[in-house]
């Protein structure tokens, strides 16, 4: 058993440290054999300092450079599959065929890849030119990011191989990645190949660096420096908003993905058309993966008779017959039970009380609640705590009226879907509920559950708070998510040879969308 | 004497109000007649009510109706010119003319004729199209917005009439003005232009609503309130970051617009190159409008010995000479006088002792002062305290490396220039600062004074904390300072007819710029 190093100025180096921590096999609940470091101000401050350096290093790459590392790292990546979706599956127990290898590691890959095309491109980067005034602006890069990954995507959202770690990196910025505690050596293997990448294609040597843990207050020190950047993080509200209050306390952007019940409203027309099928689309999409998704459908809202009654008896029988998957962690098995305790403390009925817990490890069982419309919206707050894991809340609400009354309830949430008839029956209802949910989220979907979130240049996986941070931007989807990790640089009569080479006249790729004198343009200027 | 009352929800009425105030007159410091009232927590209830009414009507509006809104402002507006102009002289003693008249009235208008257009155009949305997965994207309405303005332009940055304001309407919004204490007569015209607007082009009554005055936790709790939806700030940063905690407490957007001392850099071969010239340009700079705009020239870099020596003298002399502007309120004075203290204190020597004010009413004598860059370098914190008015520090560093760790320890400003000999004597030097002032300032420039704002698509009137509050978007600049007032929306799989009319296939005025499966383009889909 081995004390790991943390990866600091491109060196794999003992950490600064007085605690450690081991990570758990949720499948067993046996602790791994890996012991990593609590890292100490030290080992963040030095962080600070390299990532510091390698940024002003990065300012001055091209995008064809930073993709070219880029693409290197994603190639190694896929030479440490086995191992990678190995760790994985222990540290984690998410399956290793298909969710870790052929989903989720292919998905990390192609966002990389994705990440680079848009580097190399630099279409991402909102070129501004306007003859007239001599002034031309874009986005450039805002300097360290650090990057906060979350327990459910230990590739395709972690901190050194995730979604905000490849938007940070194309829009040329070093990362300091704090890895999850519940995957601490998938995190290890990522940095060891994003390192030997960056030495490979000539990257300076703070350009990933890798911190396992930190005590609460070096976490927000860290932050809040005013070497680091910008914060990049995914994760539990309560985290992230001590996190958000010390950065927009010194004024640094902090991206946050915190948590969404991802409301469905099912209106009776499609109950009826597809009641039974739509059972079956419902139950698989909340109970896969256990649940644990972002985009996981913890609300439902049905109106009461009509189909409802025949889809909410179908459904609870398929939680109860359903196997019951590993929860990623003890804090998740706790946090899940804690809050289907308060959700029916509340009022909510449990519709599954006689499954039991039959899976592996940390789990628990199946469970549908339902709760009256009329219920809901006596306390709505308390009927919108996340259950995150294999769980969902039917409401059944008397009316269209009251459907529209319980979604002006609604906290912000990163998805909303309505199901509807497919020729025109609940239009009317459509057109009632659609637009207020609308303004609630940041994605809205017909006829479809919410949990894939394709990697999609038009994909909003946002939304207003206290699902994000901010309503304006996307965590997912390239090159869109690029544009939170980076500074709006304005040059004002600045002479022609001093300007980056995306402002030049001559476009610098021969194919960068710029904004020529108000005219979306691949060409030069004049 | 009359107590005026508040727009709100199309209707001027009495306050709910336990408070008054009148503005002065800064050349006479005398009261002015009318009196103001204090808004309590009523009023901001009611308007934020009205808001949230007009919200959902905006949003089912094409731009081409709030366009029309805007221009009959814009025309009522010229109608009223020598009305406003008249009243704003008489509220902020800014001159007549060419100032007011001329300069800031037309510019006004063209603000938000501009706006106009982006409203009509729709390029601004950012619509993406993805037609391989069904996903579909764009920015749309956030909601109200509430718009503080500040003191120093009553018209262009008006709360009613300004920049934020034209910007929110046109991204769909309808706004509550909270009025400059300083000119509240001012915007009462444009809210009674605004109405009218808004009445005879169809728009809804909470479209445009004014109070002139809360008390601070009344404040907070407005901008804090779920049925608001952002915040555009541009005055004092005390004020502006007890505004900020608010609303990131809640997770409410909020761009802010502090406070910038605006570095200059001049280079030793092109003060030999045109000293003179740079003296009067500086000088001119920095005292017009009694320096009273964010963009003024705070803080000058020189090198010791070659042409600084005589540069100094001249623009103490000119300094010392130049008739004093009227200060626009007795705060603007006294704020001025308390950090010219403290620079003085902090080391800085005064150049001007021998000028005297002989300005009208609030007024402070034009003050040039001076530290050497060592000296700067033990506390540059306190040297960079704003001393916002007809004011300057000029630092004299050591050599090219001091001017470069001068540059390092400078705060977030609004814009840095650097002005260089235009035969390359410089370039080595420029090359060395630009890079590290370039990361610290919103907007560069070469051989220009940043005074001026140009309305161009490619300005950045914004940069780091603290200048704004975030440095990724900007306040001036036709169509980007949209985006802030703005949350983006997916829709995923959405039926076509229930589409937003910019997401349909066909293109939704035959010219909106569209991101279509990677390419932009003013076609239709397919």
């Amino acid at each position: 058993m081995a004390l790991q190093q943390v990866l600091i100025a491109g060196n794999w180096r003992d950490a600064h440290s007085t605690k450690t921590f081991r990570a758990n096999n949720p499948a067993t609940k046996e602790p791994l054999a890996d012991e990593y470091p609590v890292s100490s101000w030290d080992d963040c401050d030095a962080a600070l300092e390299a990532a510091a350096a390698a940024s002003v290093v990065m300012r001055g790459l091209t995008g064809d450079q930073i993709a070219i590392f880029l693409e290197a790292y994603a190639d190694r990546i896929e030479q440490r599959k086995d191992e990678l979706v190995e760790l994985a599956h222990v540290e984690t127990a998410l399956p290793e065929a298909p969710r870790l290898g052929d989903v989720e590691l292919p998905r990390t890959t192609n966002q990389l890849r994705l990440a680079a095309a848009a580097a190399r491109d630099g279409s991402w980067a909102n070129v501004t030119i306007d003859t007239s005034t001599g002034i031309r602006s874009c986005l450039e890069a805002i300097g360290p990011v650090c990057v906060f990954g979350p327990n459910n995507f230990p590739f395709a959202f972690g901190s050194i191989s995730g979604g905000d770690f490849a938007a940070a990196i194309a829009a040329g910025n070093p990362v300091i990645a704090k890895a999850n505690s519940s995957h601490p050596g998938t995190t290890r293997i990522f940095a060891e190949e994003a390192r030997a990448a960056a030495q490979s294609t000539g990257m300076p040597a703070g350009i990933v660096q890798l911190i396992y843990r930190t005590g609460h207050d070096d976490g927000e020190r860290l932050i809040a420096d005013s070497r680091n950047g910008a914060v990049g993080y995914t994760g539990s509200q309560h985290a992230g908003l001590k996190l958000k209050a010390a950065a927009d306390a010194v004024g640094k952007p902090i991206y946050l993905e915190l948590s969404s019940i991802n409301p469905v409203v099912i209106l009776p027309g499609v109950l009826e058309e597809r009641g039974d099928a739509l059972a079956d689309e419902f139950a698989g999409s909340c109970l896969m993966g256990a649940g644990q998704f972002c985009t996981n459908p913890g609300l439902v809202v049905l109106l009461k008779g009509g189909g409802s009654d025949s889809f909410v008896s179908a459904v609870a029988e398929k939680f109860s017959g359903a196997s019951v998957g590993t929860l990623l962690s003890s804090g998740v098995e706790k946090s899940l039970a804690e809050n289907l305790a308060a959700l029916q403390a509340a009022g909510a009925e449990n519709l599954t009380p006689d499954a039991t817990a039959s899976g592996n490890g940390y789990c628990h069982a199946n469970t549908l609640l339902r709760v009256e419309g009329s219920e809901f919206l006596k306390s709505p707050a308390s009927f919108q705590a996340e259950a995150f894991g294999n769980a969902s809340l039917l409401v059944i609400a008397d009316d269209v009226d009251q459907v529209g009354v319980i979604v002006d309830s609604l906290e912000g949430n990163l998805t909303g879907c309505i199901y509807s008839e497919s020729n025109g029956k609940d239009d009317a209802a459509y057109d009632q509920i659609a637009p207020r949910l609308r303004v609630r989220v940041g994605r809205l979907l017909n006829d479809k559950m919410p949990t894939g979130v394709a990697v999609s240049p038009a994909m909003n996986h946002g939304g207003p708070f206290p699902a994000t941070g901010h309503p304006g931007v996307t965590a997912v989807g390239i090159p869109a998510s690029l544009i939170r990790f980076a500074m709006l640089q304005c040059y004002d009569n600045v002479r022609p040879h001093r300007l980056p080479a995306n402002l030049r006249d001559k476009n610098p790729t021969g194919k960068t969308w710029r904004m020529i004198d108000g005219a979306w343009s691949q060409g030069d200027v004049g």
